[in-house]
């Protein structure tokens, strides 16, 4: 069955996950934040199958989330994250902290993502207003944007913050 | 083709994934943060084939992420968000924010997400530690947790921090 592409979609969510959606890809983007980066290291980390593993990396090298270089002093070559990818960093850390808090096992969580200097815990992810203050999911709202289409404004209308 | 499943992974990411990794799942979940409820709300706003969506929603409830209840003054039913579906909202303001900087056409974000007190958009989602000062990827390090296993404690030894 071909799956549907939701490149087409007018919204920032469906186009990422058309970038990092696919079964995988997300593990093997956390293998990359973990320090991989021959295609050995990413086999041996994920325990996947070459040909799946090949489709994945060659996918976010196209997307330009991963580049494809010439491994130092060797004639083979590696994955390294680019700009692009490293911004990504966000997007695991917020599904890992959700698993800890919610799917996490009597034990508590695996692993923890601490800060370097200090060793201490990283602070939960938490949306903030443009001032820094705390701002829950009932205290948004989605508007349509600078680049919205009709169809994006008819569903996301500006609206009067009193109705709120 | 039976795919590998991560519930079994030793991992707070791909534990995550096997409750909203699938193709579609997190498009629901859009929806439902959008203020989707009745199935004909999740399926206008998706386009989406009616069996893949009851399968989306079944599992969904089943994880605990959206809970079926009666809907008011009705003989039907509608889905609604529980704690544990409106924790995943940093989840899709990571993969909004990060599509909003990488993916927008020329014209920009198709949509923003504002406080509705003030109608200003949100800030950019940062890692931070404990006392709130903004980290780079390459600032935290993963290091074994309290619940993890010996394979995973080879993975991410505990190092010095000086090593960083």
């Amino acid at each position: 069955m071909r799956r549907k592409s939701f490149a087409g979609m007018h919204c920032s969510i469906a186009r990422t996950l058309e970038v990092v959606g696919e079964w995988w890809t997300i593990l093997v983007l956390r293998e990359a934040f973990r320090g991989a980066r021959r295609f050995e290291d990413f086999e041996q980390g994920l325990g996947i199958a070459t040909n799946i593993l090949s489709s994945r990396l060659a996918k976010l090298v196209g997307h330009g989330v991963l580049e494809r270089v010439p491994a130092p002093g060797s004639r083979r070559h590696e994955y390294r994250l680019t700009a692009k990818g490293r911004d990504l960093f966000p997007v695991l850390v917020a599904l890992l902290q959700w698993g800890d808090r919610w799917m996490a096992g009597p034990g508590g969580p695996p692993v923890r993502i601490t800060d370097r200097a200090t060793g201490r815990d990283i602070a939960p992810l938490v949306l903030r207003d443009a001032d820094g203050r705390p701002l829950a999911a009932n205290e948004v709202r989605a508007v349509a944007g600078p680049g919205a289409t009709d169809e994006t404004r008819r569903r996301y209308p500006a609206r009067e913050a009193a109705d709120g």
